[in-house]
């Protein structure tokens, strides 16, 4: 099963639209809420999908180890399991080996690990990490691939380049060999480097993709070197599939990368800064634990309607995330989350209606402002 | 302000009815979930409401630690700053500062301590309690005592309680010189004498109260004792005030305590339980960390309604506690909340019905049976 895209609007090189999926359609540009270890952390699924997300992303290395692919496909597949019957999208797994597995191993069959859980050891290859998406019953599989490392050599990103995309086609040659498979995208890698981009972006056109990601990025190359990649890098995709910006971002990193042409996003950014205490606001991020917010009777937000913001005081948020209560986690990832798919929300209105430059400078200059202590 | 009992079905010694307060009617018998830091952990308010609660316990000696009482009051109250607009009734502290705290010292005029979270030094006397309690708009206000110790001499038992009558009087004469005062419930102490509960009984109700409690409860003396000391307290307290187990429990001990003629309960038991795994069913308590339940499609309890079950497999439920997944704690919380209200509201209606006995029968029985793992 394929997904098709939709634009009905563009500026510039921000285009808004819809992809269709088995699952149902993903209103775009749009925030894939990350969904680990099949649970958005601290959130209920109605509440997910009441902030206005249409799509969330499971990760292919937790769900692997705990509770098992074989397992989830035994109880109905991811969408049953964690109570989410609309579009998920699976990664392959093998940015978390890299960043979280102990003694890996790679080799052009694939990676040899052991889990950061119990220590069990497993391989991760292209054509298991194909099998597991499709036990899950990902909706939209994401091939195989090496993250590369930033910062790497022009060599040793050429290398982890070539690899990845003997793994792409590899991953596209097995994927289609599975029962009720969802569409499949590759990823664009390359570092920083504009030639391999380019090659990367050729050499994944040529085996056929559903939609294409740029990966390989936020890594700590900076946002002005992300934002140079994707100014030498999208211009070179197929237009007419959507564009997937793997692992991003702070919310104008979102808003610079949809004015350069990208459809989809995820991070882990609202989910995990909501446990700690951090917010997103239309005037930029605060910190709840600051012992100005203590005596604060103002909401997170004056702007944003969800409860957390419109039902508790900063005080109040401030006590549950300084005694450590979950439900200051609870409402601080409602909130986050609320912002990024209203943020989303209002990029996909402005592109429709002809201003998204326009918003771009409101966006810019609200951020810039801070938020201002009561007095 | 006092509080008004209505009841309206009795069999034997258990009693149905209402208890009027200034923030809206209580059935009884109630079970009132526990939000010690102006928070039910894990849980939106409006989730602990559609439960069936009718009113919340808050923990004055959290409270004054952490906000404090002065900053909850210049917030609004409680109510307001936890987003619960229903009835709130709040401990006197007395029994946590003795669990608690640190360097506690007791005397005539109240207990000195340092508190567990900063080490500062504070001062709980009947008087600041009422001052707290006020602060933080409690609908139901708890006169300071101390809860006798198990297991406690003769002696010492008669030393305590009758320290915790003179702080009651003391309560009582501070607390209705506070304005906006809500109503205020002696605690009956005696240990596990006969001889002290009833003269404690009575010397509460010399003073007068507007409703009573019984304290010094499930602190190890466990359930056989604890129905004879109930046995022997209850037939002495007034019909026309509302009576209410402190600590307890256990859903066995909840229709036990029914049965002899309790009014009100609280307990931390369903939301501690709902974060460790512990799962309260038709048949019985089940740990959901157990292997058992990792392939099982079946849900929590087939018997509860509630979103933890209907929506959820035990297999998910296994998942996340085993994954420290928040929302683990979040849906066993939420289950346990609903079985508790459940409880006692089959409770209610079974003794507005005449058909209290049959209940008590059939929950031992289903109770016993235990929980069947799926073949």
């Amino acid at each position: 099963m394929s997904v098709s895209l939709s634009i009905t609007a563009t500026e510039g090189a921000a285009r808004a639209g819809f992809l269709r999926t088995r699952k149902g359609d993903i209103r775009t540009p749009a925030f894939m809420p990350v969904g680990t270890a099949a649970t958005v952390k601290a959130m209920y699924t109605d509440q997910v999908r009441s902030t206005g997300a249409d799509i969330l992303l499971g990760n292919t290395y937790h769900l692997m180890l705990r509770p098992g692919a074989e397992r989830v496909a035994g109880l109905g597949g991811l969408h049953k399991f964690m109570n989410w019957p609309h579009p998920i999208l699976t990664d392959s797994g093998g940015f978390q080996v890299m960043s979280l597995a102990q003694l890996r191993q790679m080799s052009e069959e694939g990676v040899a690990f052991q889990s950061h859980i119990d220590g069990s050891k497993h391989m991760l290859t292209p054509e298991r990490s194909m099998e597991i998406q499709n036990l899950l019953g990902s909706d939209i599989v994401m091939v195989l691939d090496e993250c590369t490392p930033h910062p790497a050599s022009l060599d040793e990103a050429r290398t982890s380049m070539e690899l990845s995309m003997r793994w792409a086609e590899r991953s596209k040659k097995h994927h289609e060999t599975l029962a009720d498979h969802g569409a499949l995208f590759g990823i664009v890698q390359g570092s920083v480097y504009q030639d391999l981009r380019l090659k990367s972006v050729a050499a994944l056109e040529a085996i056929g993709f559903d939609g294409y990601a740029v990966g390989g990025l936020a890594v700590g190359e900076g946002q002005e070197v992300m934002f140079r990649v994707l100014d030498e890098t999208v211009p070179a995709m197929t237009e007419v599939a959507p564009r997937y910006l793997m692992g991003v971002g702070k919310p104008d990193d979102l808003v610079g990368a949809v004015a350069r042409g990208i459809d989809m996003f995820d991070c882990v950014l609202p989910t995990r800064s909501g446990r700690t205490g951090q917010a997103f606001t239309r005037y930029g991020a605060i910190n709840i634990r600051n012992a100005r917010h203590a005596d604060d009777p103002r909401p997170l937000d004056e702007a944003c309607d969800c409860p957390a913001s419109r039902d508790y005081s900063r005080a109040y948020l401030h006590h549950l995330v300084k005694a450590n209560e979950i439900l200051g986690s609870m409402l601080m990832t409602w909130h986050n989350l609320h912002y990024y798919q209203t943020l989303m929300s209002d990029m996909r209105d402005a592109i429709a209606e002809g201003r998204f430059a326009d918003f771009q400078a409101q966006f810019a200059e609200d951020q810039a402002r801070g938020d201002i202590a009561v007095r």
